[in-house]
């Protein structure tokens, strides 16, 4: 059961985007027709693009020619193509080619040169990419292109998700209204085979590719590289960012700082909606650092504390156990004055410059820790910077879903 | 059910040391001559000392006090006094009055002088200390102090331990025979208050503070850090080793290399008994890296694959899932060239250079991580540096201890 109050909100169409999706049977033949597992989202002009991409060295075929067509065309993109079920990863030489072959499929389905087109993959790691079951059934996709297609897209990318993951906003300037719309997926823990994040977002925003590189940048910082996926990130992991805004005619924005924090929110919640939907995960935390020197140091400190599993666990058995909380801390790389730390849950003092609040007892911290949601404040007093880190509990039915045999 | 195929050996009496433990209801009052608590270990001459401590920045005064103590008096430490049910941490202000009087009391029941005596702390964190449950029932110690009570002695520093741990090596140099006996605590995983690794390490064996710091540090980083205790370290993890030998008379050794080859086999033993006594461990793993740059990346290549919450629950469900271990691997800091990794599990080859090998099934690996005890061999083909790392799996148990309440 995700840690969702509400259902979402139906995702913006994005002037300049059509997306669709197909059945392709990726993961096993037999699952053709019955679940959708191939996104195409095709830009009708050339888009300005921009990317994250994981840190692992691991890291697939398909985050390679990624990154190299951003490099050499980052302001002609029409195209991302994408897949469930399988990573393409692990699987030696081939893996290259199968993934170029998916890009040269994605750019014949969509009308366009493979220069022009970006590929991610997610799914079980070290198997045969069934290349011919996607050339076979991607026409699917290109015939469902359709602009308020985005739900379709979301459950395309989706592998052990519970539910599609999708997010908007809009924007005023210049008496014109922009939209952002992105999908993710991902697990707030850890899949048996596919651990990988991905997020795609649109925009009609004009802005250029070298200005949607500095800005997305940090903001994934702030969002998908701010929750808690185990500490691990997977081979696969990719983050694109599109803008039809100059293609479709548009004057370049000047102030792209109503821009930034509309993508913001919608990284973030896309980021959040991850962490809710982990494996297992019956709690949403969000983890404030303050005090710190930089953004980095509190991000940091921040993900120790969300990775550790001590922490997680007394989450998930409502025990307000500061003392692992306080070891966390110590565990960063931060230099932890242990007088100056204070740490508050909720609106409950726990912990003032390093003492133990006087009136703080056992109960008012269990009673914060017994929500669903709640959020830690840890400050470390070193300067003025701070960092948001959302993460979920360590439960017994994470344990089932990683422990299972793959089959 | 710890992993352990046989019961430990006794412990050897060591030349020059006594050992006593006493009961004092540490952890509550109601557990007093219940459940041995406290444990003196008294050096008849004047000992050589080294130690290694956490490196967590929230210290407890216990290290703080016990560094400087090694710091300035090396060559005359005559006392270890130490106590499970309370680590004496994140308790403010008394933290230091509190581990001061425990050497006090230490330096009291033992005959010598207060700079002569080193204290270690474990159990609950942020509790009152209550030192005078321990002023009252030290005697007890002293009392039953003894030369062949080394089993007590680790029975006395255990909390959540299921099994005292303890290990011995004897070697012959210039005609005599020398001993080195141990005792340690800690689990394989986290334990909810008490997650303190602690190691006492005797020997009769004449080597100097100096030569014994230098010896001790790097045999420490092979044994007490190359074991998986979910990648956090606690506030109060120390280790100490004292030598008799000079005190005693002897002269001292100028070739250590008989003795360092079994203070290191007494070191890897008492760690390893802390990975098999693992909070829900089912599994042993050995994971041996080669080919690496040097030692240091073996070994943080080694603990970055014994950490992962997403390997330790393949080993759990006895999956062979070589895609998680190349996630873990590519998450290290280590310059991995993908197409140099080679993986092998006991002696089946799974990844040559990069590619899956031929041969290879997955009933084979499903067949090698069935087993309660495997090896996995990582190459990572950049140099000639080896480490091993020590793990368990994580598995539901661990999930219900670490989730309770902490009453």
């Amino acid at each position: 059961m995700p840690v969702l109050s509400k259902p979402l909100s139906k995702p913006l169409a994005v002037t300049g985007f059509r997306v669709g999706s197909a059945s392709c049977g990726v993961k096993s033949a037999d699952l053709k027709g019955k679940r959708q597992d191939l996104t195409l989202i095709v830009a009708d002009v050339p888009a300005q693009a921009a990317a994250v991409f994981t840190q692992n060295t691991f890291r697939a075929a398909c985050v390679d020619l990624g990154e190299q067509t951003v490099r050499k065309h980052a302001t002609n993109i029409r195209a991302i193509v994408a897949n469930a079920g399988n990573a393409n990863a692990g699987v030696g030489e081939m893996e290259r080619v199968w993934s170029q072959q998916l890009i040269d499929l994605g750019a014949q389905a969509a009308g366009v040169a493979a220069s022009q087109v970006l590929s991610a993959s997610t799914g079980v790691i070290g198997e045969p990419f069934p290349i011919e079951r996607i050339a076979s059934t991607i026409h699917q996709a290109a015939e469902s292109l359709a602009e308020d297609n985005w739900v379709q897209a979301a459950e395309a990318i989706r592998t052990t998700d519970t539910f599609a993951k999708f997010a908007s906003r809009q924007f005023e300037q210049n008496g014109k209204t922009y939209t952002i719309t992105g999908v993710s997926k991902g697990s707030g823990m850890i899949h048996p085979n596919m651990a990988t994040m991905l997020g795609f977002i649109a925009t009609d925003a004009p802005i250029s590719a070298e200005k949607l590189q500095a800005i997305l940048s940090p903001i994934a910082d702030r969002s998908f590289n701010s929750i808690s996926v185990d500490g691990d990130t997977s081979t696969n992991d990719t983050v694109y960012l599109l803008s039809s805004g100059l293609g479709l005619g548009d004057t370049e924005l000047n102030d792209t700082s109503d821009f930034e924090q509309a993508l913001q929110d919608v990284a973030i919640e896309l980021a959040q909606l991850i962490v809710r939907d982990g494996e297992g995960v019956t709690k949403f935390v969000t983890i404030e650092v303050t005090g710190a020197e930089n953004e980095t140091q509190a991000r940091t400190l921040g993900r120790t504390i969300a990775v550790s599993p001590l922490v997680k666990t007394a989450f998930a058995g409502s025990d307000a156990n500061w003392g692992r909380i306080l070891m966390a801390i110590g565990n960063s790389d931060a230099p932890i004055q242990p007088d100056k730390v204070s740490l508050r849950a909720d609106d409950v003092l726990i912990l003032e410059h390093g003492n133990l609040h006087p009136d703080y007892k056992d109960e008012m911290g269990m009673k914060v820790f017994s929500q669903q949601e709640f959020t830690l404040f840890v400050d470390i007093g070193l300067g003025d910077a701070s960092a948001k880190v959302w993460t979920g509990d360590l439960t017994h039915e994470y344990i089932e879903i990683n422990a299972e045999y793959r089959t």
